[in-house]
């Protein structure tokens, strides 16, 4: 607390992000990185802009970027809009279009990101429950709005919703910005890309922290509508001119050139989730279906938090929520052949 | 204009930087960038840290590059704060402190993102005039005010306060934070950061962009008391978790490590700038003294935009702003040697 304070910082209760533990030797499957590292031609990219041109200012505009983002998407260049990871990307969006008289609807068990995006523009909001198969159902969120936001597969149950439902939510949903945040789309789901040029109060986010294994870089961007874009290239030039450096420019457009490498990660990923599910399931616990890069899975006997400090004492570390709804669960982020068979080793030891 | 923006983006008048162009070989003396590449180990670290760890978010806490600047500074660790640029740091500076009854205080002329961050927190300000010669007369700034932020040297004029003046400013001011905006600090002021121990409302900010020839990575920081760097990470961890990626953590701290070669291309330009002033004024033109990496000039008989379009059509861009009191002025940047030869030139067949 500080006199010096403006008066929202006393209340702020901000986002604590999964550990990055100092430590060496860790199995880190907890905050959903990708096991893979960032395709060759992106490293060499990077060494490539590596020079004395680091003294000037990059592009403002990321212009290089946001053409091989709208390329490989088949949009326009004016709907995309770049920023410093996506987090940066739903900030904007929170402070461009959801400071109006009625609640943002999001779902009660989702990115716990969302409320202190909230608390730091004073931004009303109202969370719809997940369905008891933690599902979200459109028909829960027909009420007054000042926009509806969430992840598409959600996190951290790593659910997926149908395209025909976000296509019906659209339908009925018509005055208010639906943002559909695909964090995780690239490992199983179907992208709402698709119904932008259709819908002009759709926004899309995506990532290249996950499946284009560019965490370390921070780089993500929105999708939508030239308006909904011009609106957040406004709060962005008033923010900071630059947001984006010559590294992750040039990092991006390569990862968006490698499209067989891009494949190739993802496919590994989503085999490996589909084997770390038979196994988990044969140890006993029961998996949420996932579309994502992590399996969001509780054992019926043994708490959540118990497992959770086994496995760390071991060596691996997954991610644990206390919110009472999914305390007995673990996110359990996919890693390599080498990491999954350790993560079920230790487990079979503690079931 | 749009039915699905938040009210206060459509009032907002974005902020426009100086112009990086797409052609090649034009002589760019217009956005303050270093003339000389970073140092030769930071573009190591950079390469060194190239490598499929990029998969891995960075340190949410940057604490490696706090560390770098806290030893440097001689101050404490809990007292940095770093950001995606100095501008960034700037904004969360703006939605921290300034948000009270009585107007933010800064001069009339000076950086002019500072009226824009206001709009987007919706902050009141007022502007103090700066006296005849263009400086800061710190008894202009003896009135109720949410904060007082201005640049040392002052932007775009380049005029340096004395730090006696500083240290009056927060004598007489005690009850507001004081920032202090030193991106340009290092071409020859003395910086604020030795009274930052005593006045636990001072916060100094400094950039990487300019000093430590790194605008292309995106770095800046501020110094000051525990309880307003407190302020400040909860802003910025109710914003974005990560917005210092991995290599420009890995940039920072080299740098910050090769204390002989900022201490050589600070000397350069310095010199460079002592010539282009002598130059410039046997060719007819008035200097604000300048203790920046750019001087601001005005020639008594020809049209400030006249001579930027003559330079301009001859390959050298410099800036020119349009403000009533300033319209006669050109900030030029200090370039190489060749860099400035070449200005002078053009400069010559034009007066």
């Amino acid at each position: 607390m500080s006199r010096f304070w403006s008066g929202i910082v006393h209340d702020l209760e901000p986002y604590v992000p999964g550990e990055q533990p100092k430590v060496a030797n860790l199995i880190k499957l907890n905050t959903n990185e990708n096991p893979y590292g960032p395709s060759p031609k992106v490293l060499e990219a990077i060494r490539f802009a590596t020079s004395d041109q680091l003294r000037l200012y990059p592009d403002p505009n990321a212009q290089a970027l946001k053409q091989a983002i709208a390329e490989y998407h088949q949009l326009d260049e004016a709907q995309v809009f770049v920023g410093n990871g996506s987090d940066e990307v739903l900030a904007h969006i929170f402070h461009a279009f959801f400071q109006h008289e009625a609640p943002l609807l999001f779902p009660d068990i989702t990115y716990s990101f969302y409320p202190v995006y909230c608390q730091l523009y004073q931004i009303e909001f109202q969370k719809i429950p997940l369905t008891a198969e933690f599902e979200i159902n459109i028909d829960d969120y027909q009420q007054p709005n000042s926009g509806i936001i969430f992840p598409n597969p959600n996190a951290p149950t790593g659910r997926l919703l149908a395209l025909a439902e976000i296509e019906k939510l659209l339908i009925k949903n018509t005055d208010s910005v639906v943002v559909i945040d695909e964090a995780y789309i690239d490992f199983g789901g179907q992208s709402a890309i698709t119904l932008i040029n259709q819908y002009p109060n759709l926004l899309v986010t995506q990532t290249l922290s996950k499946s284009r294994s560019l965490a370390g870089i921070r780089l993500g961007y929105a999708l939508g509508n030239v308006e909904l874009i011009a609106g957040l290239i406004r709060v962005k030039d008033s923010f900071n001119s630059y947001p984006i450096d010559t590294l992750a420019i040039h990092a991006g457009v390569a990862s968006f050139e490698d499209q067989p490498y891009f494949e190739q990660t993802c496919n590994k990923v989503i085999s490996s989730r589909e084997l770390v599910v038979n196994e988990l399931t044969d140890l006993g616990f029961d998996i949420l279906p996932s579309a994502a890069n992590f399996v969001f899975a509780r054992h019926p006997q043994i708490d959540a938090k118990v497992l959770a400090d086994g496995l760390r004492k071991q060596g691996v570390i997954v991610r644990h929520f206390s919110d009472e709804r999914i305390s007995q669960f673990l996110r359990i982020s996919i890693g390599t052949a080498e990491e999954n068979q350790q993560l079920l080793a230790v487990l079979d030891s503690l079931v």
